[in-house]
């Protein structure tokens, strides 16, 4: 492939205009072809399409999409795309299931095109350089504590809520992008999902996992959290202790803090252009298996109603 | 190895009784070196130890063990077994969770001994013929009908209904290990979970999964059923109807009945051994992975209370 890899952005909601469309204006490996909005309005002068099939029938030619839609959707818009012979970014979560993104990536291998299965989480300033240096320390416990306003961050979001929209799992996910990619394999060993009685996801959960050596991770994920918002990831070690703060953003080192800028999208671009450049995907499911671990093994406990 | 494999069985429930003994008896690549049980009699006259620690600490030499017990115990037993150098044969389910399965598969193949998740079901009579017929015709649709009644295959089994414990999944990952087995990879596209109010785990449910080609597969669960018990597995095809019926053991086709003797436990012990010999492992995840999609995705609706 010669050029920029021309890229349409299926599903233009807040994520969409936050974020893909700044990354990949400001890539020069890539240039926005097209969007797909159901709703929306045109963005820029880039042709607008009410559909992928309409887009793929009489639009522009497109080598890759970004599917931003609601995860219950996402499949058969991917096996579209594929079918078609172009490369998907995928918006986390992968799939509304593990089995269906698993029939994807074996469908795209097939067809010759990218899969990518993205946890923008994973590219927050903090976490390349806290991998680094946790790798070879001796981890003592980790404490994952993600508080946040539902209604600050998805206010009228109705499918975050509907079954496989993972309710707080939906911030949560963020929370163990980053997690498998610092700590070694882990797993739920017990834990309670707190749901709204007139809602089908959980409102908060409180969640133990361990390692094969037995070392404790405990989680707690809440969406009622009003005021200061908390994302951190703490690990004690035998070196001192890691805080990763603001998602990943920051972090606090015994040496000291170390900080950059957030490249969290331009990271998740430059990754889907080196994919496609060397012809592989990158499907990995550990944070959607972590989420429907916690559905299969975690205790419901019913809250009071949730109204946005 | 030289010598038949000394295996020592964990957990002495109903399952262990009724299939393993017996088919370890029958099987002269095996020898049952000892039992484990907390609080059952000795089986003939073979060791019986109160914990595995009590067997490895104190016991006759063993190559390997077969886990038994509920699966929400699984893991710490099978991480002890494989520390100690034992091959570890898995009841199904694997475990209570995915990661933990994985996290032990990695683990085994470390420490150079087999591991293996077992799904009896695909060894009952008429699997592997229907397998070879499916293969190459076109798959119209497919119905999953598995109605049993707990109270007479799950009396007083109080950890079946606890978290981790699958509920009416217990039998219906047989029917999903058989399906995996026989047709296309597929998943989940909506379903509902019947869940009484008093219990922590699905009493029926209905699911509705696809294939990559839309496929339709309906699943059909339910635990309360008196009377006549149903496993039937239906699928329609280019060639006509193939229909399992009594968990894969009966095979109807279109040119007739096919018929032969139960061999499930008798197959997986012998599965085992090769497995042992041949120094592999053999650790498929699907069937676990459709119920944990079930509980990700499902819908839940509350029913009335069971009472044993």
């Amino acid at each position: 492939m010669t050029g920029p890899i021309r890229v349409a952005i299926v599903g233009m909601g807040k994520i969409a205009h936050d974020q893909h469309v700044p990354a990949i204006a400001n890539n020069e490996a890539f240039e926005l072809a097209a969007t797909v909005s159901s709703r929306g309005e045109a963005t820029g002068g880039v042709p607008l399409f009410r559909t992928l099939g309409e887009l793929l029938a009489d639009g522009p030619e497109i080598d890759a999409v970004a599917l931003c839609t609601p995860p219950q959707v996402r499949y058969a818009l991917a096996q579209e795309a594929i079918a078609a012979g172009k490369h998907v970014f995928l918006e986390k979560p992968p799939g509304a299931t593990l089995a269906e993104v698993a029939v994807l990536d074996e469908y795209a291998a097939k067809a010759g095109v990218t899969l990518f299965a993205s946890w923008h989480s994973r590219y927050a300033a903090g976490v390349g350089h806290a991998r680094a240096w946790l790798a070879g320390r001796a981890i003592q416990s980790v404490s994952i504590v993600w508080r946040e306003d539902v209604r600050v961050w998805h206010p009228g979001q109705a499918w975050i809520w509907e079954p496989g929209g993972l309710g707080v799992f939906d911030p949560g996910i963020n929370a163990l992008s980053i997690a498998t990619h610092i700590l070694p394999p882990f797993f739920l060993e017990e834990g309670t999902l707190f749901l709204p009685a007139n809602r089908a996801a959980p409102i908060a959960a409180l969640l133990n996992f361990r390692d094969a050596h037995g070392t404790p991770i405990a989680m707690d994920l809440d969406w009622r959290q009003t005021g200061p918002q908390t994302w951190d990831i703490t690990v004690e070690t035998d070196a001192g202790q890691l805080r990763l703060a603001k998602g990943g953003n920051e972090l606090f080192l015994p040496a000291g803090e170390h900080k950059s800028d957030d490249h969290e999208y331009p990271g998740l671009y430059a990754r889907f252009a080196d994919l496609v450049r060397s012809g592989t995907s990158d499907v990995d499911i550990a944070p959607l298996r972590h989420v429907a671990d916690a559905f299969l093994r975690g205790r419901r406990e019913l809250v009071e109603d949730f109204h946005d």
